[in-house]
This record gives structure tokens, C-alpha cells and sequence, in this order.
């Protein structure tokens, strides 16, 4: 009964569509990015049943997904989580996407709720992600009266001050104009929440002045690092095959 | 790809002890019984890596795990909540462990972390649940600034008082003797906070002055329901075949 062959299988309920279309540029946590926005409709046989029916009024909800890019099925049992600078800690006492199964938990702020539709802001969560479930806030459940976040306490996240240059400004107007950027405000904002976070692998942090991009919302966003800050360089429509300093981060 | 027959399988990395020996009775959020106890040490292909090291430190972790007692596959689209009395929600919009994927989400207080085992308190889990995911309380990513929990926050749970009848009580003390009864404060307290809850199914709570039984760490709670209050009658090792009204709420 108890042997480690009993495995239990899910089936998605829904695929989340994201602003963010790759792994690269992701946060750790969408609550860092505010300004993130995600939806997503149940699977066909999940709808006209009235499943999502007095969601509304809750201002959050738990995703329960599954981080299905992590094709590499060895992990490491400790992690070096990027804040702690080398110290590690065990795989269970992180959020790592690289766990023993590989399920995410996320939680997202209800922007609307329309019949089988749910649209959320402050994700963590990359395009097509598959969600297993999804519960409501809960803050009698949910939210101790008192507690400590351990390591993750004593090292908070480092925000990168980042700027547009004025170029990168001008194709925003251009990609708002032709329809391809919809909220100005928000993806500026969202573009710095990314950057700020400094999504750059730790080995390529080395590399000062090399343009690197990350895909927002169908948008390559080219930025480059020096003396501290990110500079956005450039914006432009995705295409897969243009960028090889984006291409080769997205694939780490 | 996105096709619905994708289904992702998962096996338990741990099986949860817990003072639940049976579904009924178990609290449905743990966090209204601060007294519950449960720990789990990591499946045998997980152990000595240090999967839980820096565990330590955090004040909670989630226990992402499978409500493996749900046997029956067909399950409403809308619930009941007992606290809200004949209105429905969407069962994406509760927490019922009854949904399209019976994956359960529960914030535990840590009491201790020792090796590949973790102590916890404050849980709603039965007895054998398979753990799928431990995952520290980060609360910069778990703890919204400002929220509302819709349907639950206007529908507060009632609290139903409890207490022991003499000779319950002294059925204690010899349990205590015994050895069968470790900590006799807690136990009392877990009691009476699992009672408060009215863990009777409602199509039992017309059944005024019949006696039924949770049983907690092994151990049979018979209580009485009368004049708006609980009365534990008796304690007693549990044994199956023992009492017919508590089996057959168990049984529900």
C-alpha cells in the first residue's frame, strides 16, 4: 500500500495563457510582478458547469501546476538559491522548480472572474503552464498570525534599478501604435518588475555589457547591464530565430 | 499537445502519521485545531540527501498532498458548505477535497525538523496521506498585502462548546496511566476543538441525544449532542468493530 510504485495521475483542468513566453525572464514569484497578467479557461469538459461560480469576491487564489519544462529529471537535493550568494540549502526548503514532483504553487491576485475564465495578475508562471487546481485564498486556512520565512528572511531580493533608453522608448510608442504592445503603462512597468529581479543566470552575470532579451508578452525586451543597473537598449516583436544572447539564456 | 488526455503522474515522497486515524472527525481546515499532531519521514529513495535542511528556521510549511480517501470519482460541480446553509459555490471556489484533481494544500506549523523527518501541528490531514510536495511559507510570495475571502469571510465557522463529562474524564486519566494517552492537556484540547467544528455530517445533526465517536490517536471520543452543546460521554481504546454509530459516520 505504502510502496514508493503507488503513483497518483492528474489531468489539467485548464493552460494557463501568460505574458511571460518563455522560462527565461519568469520570476520566482509573481508577487515581485505585479504587473505580470495571466488567464485561463477551463478544459472543455469542465465548462458550462458553473465550477468557478463565487470566485468572485475572493481576492486571490492558489494555482496548483505543474512545472512542465523541467525535462531534466535529475535534481539536485540542495539548492544555491541565487539570494544566498553559495550557501545552500535542502530542495524541500525552497521554492525551486526542481523538486521531486514537479509541482508549482503560486499565488495569483483575481483581476475577473467570466464563467469559465479567470484572469490573474502577479504570476510566476510561464505560458501554457498546465494547473492542476485551483483553491481560493482562504486567510482563516492560509495566513498564520505569526510566523518566519527562515533563510529567505535574513536575504531579501536584490532589485536592479533599470532604465529605457530613449531609442527602446520610441519602440514602445511604435509597438503601441501598431497594436502590439495594448497597455504602455503596464508593460514598461512590467519590463522593469522582470529586470529588477535580474533574471540573468549566475553564469552569466560576469558578462557586463552584453545584451541579453527577455520575451514579455510577444515582445523581445533587450536590455544590458553595466555599473549596476539594466539599461532597456531595444524593443521589438518576438521572432524566435533573431537574438542569439536571448536565445542562448532561454535555453538554460 | 494541450489535449486533455496529458495527464502528469506523481508518486508520494511521504506518508503523513497523523492523531486522524479516520476522515471523519478530521478538522476541514487545521489551522482551527492547533493541537493536531502529524509527522512524516521522506520515502526511503529520498532519505540522507538533505532534502530538508535550512526547514528549520520557517515557521510553516505547505503539504501539497492527495485526498487518497475519495473513492467515489464522481463529484458536484457546485458544493454546499456547511457554514453556508443551503447556498452553493463553485467547488473551484472551496476548498472541498472533492474536485476534479483531489490534490490537497495545507499550511502546517512546524514543531520540529530532524533528519529526513518533519513534525508538524496544526493540520487537517487523515491518517496515510500521501505527501506529494513539502514547500517552506515564504511569505513574501504566500502573504497579499490586503485580501478578502469572499464567500468564507461573511460565514464564519460556529464553535460549538464542549465539554467532558466526569466519568469521561476519569477514562482519561486511566488512558493516561495506561500510556495510551501521552499528553493529556493536548488531547483534551484537540477533543474540543474537533468537536467545536460539529464534525457530524448534516444529514446527522438532526439526530439529537444519539451518541457517535471521532477517534483521535487512537483513541474513541464518544460524544452527545444536546441543547446546543457537545458532551463527551466516554473514552475508550478504539476497536472497529466497537461502536455502530461511530462506524457508520466513519463510513460516510
Amino acid at each position: 500500500m505504502r510502496s514508493q510504485k503507488d503513483s497518483f495521475s492528474f489531468t489539467p483542468i485548464a493552460f494557463l495563457s501568460s505574458v511571460f513566453d518563455h522560462k527565461f525572464g519568469t520570476p520566482r514569484q509573481g508577487g515581485l510582478a505585479p504587473n505580470s497578467r495571466a488567464s485561463l479557461t477551463l478544459e472543455r469538459r469542465w465548462r458550462d458547469k458553473g465550477m468557478l461560480d463565487s470566485l468572485q469576491g475572493f481576492s486571490h487564489v492558489w494555482l496548483v501546476s505543474v512545472f512542465h519544462q523541467n525535462r531534466n529529471l535529475n535534481f539536485p537535493s540542495k539548492i544555491h538559491p541565487p539570494r544566498l550568494e553559495g550557501k545552500t540549502v535542502g530542495v524541500l526548503a525552497s521554492r525551486s522548480p526542481h523538486r521531486p514532483n514537479p509541482v508549482g504553487l503560486t499565488l495569483a491576485k483575481i483581476e475577473r472572474v467570466e464563467g469559465d475564465t479567470l484572469w490573474v495578475s502577479g504570476v510566476d508562471l510561464v505560458e501554457g503552464t498546465p494547473i492542476l487546481d485551483i483553491k481560493p485564498y482562504l486567510a482563516e486556512a492560509d495566513r498564520p498570525a505569526e510566523y518566519s520565512s527562515g533563510w529567505a528572511e535574513r536575504a531579501a531580493e536584490t532589485q536592479v534599478p533599470c532604465a529605457f533608453a530613449p531609442e527602446a522608448d520610441a519602440q514602445v510608442d511604435e509597438l503601441v501604435r501598431a497594436g502590439k504592445i495594448t497597455e504602455r503603462d503596464r508593460f514598461v512597468n512590467l519590463a522593469k518588475e522582470v529586470l529588477a529581479l535580474d533574471p540573468r543566470p549566475l553564469s552569466y552575470r560576469a558578462r557586463v555589457d552584453e545584451t541579453f532579451a527577455v520575451v514579455l508578452d510577444g515582445v523581445d525586451v533587450h536590455a544590458r547591464y553595466a555599473a549596476g543597473a539594466f539599461t532597456v537598449v531595444a524593443v521589438k516583436p518576438f521572432s524566435a530565430g533573431d537574438n542569439k544572447a536571448a536565445n542562448s539564456i532561454q535555453e538554460k
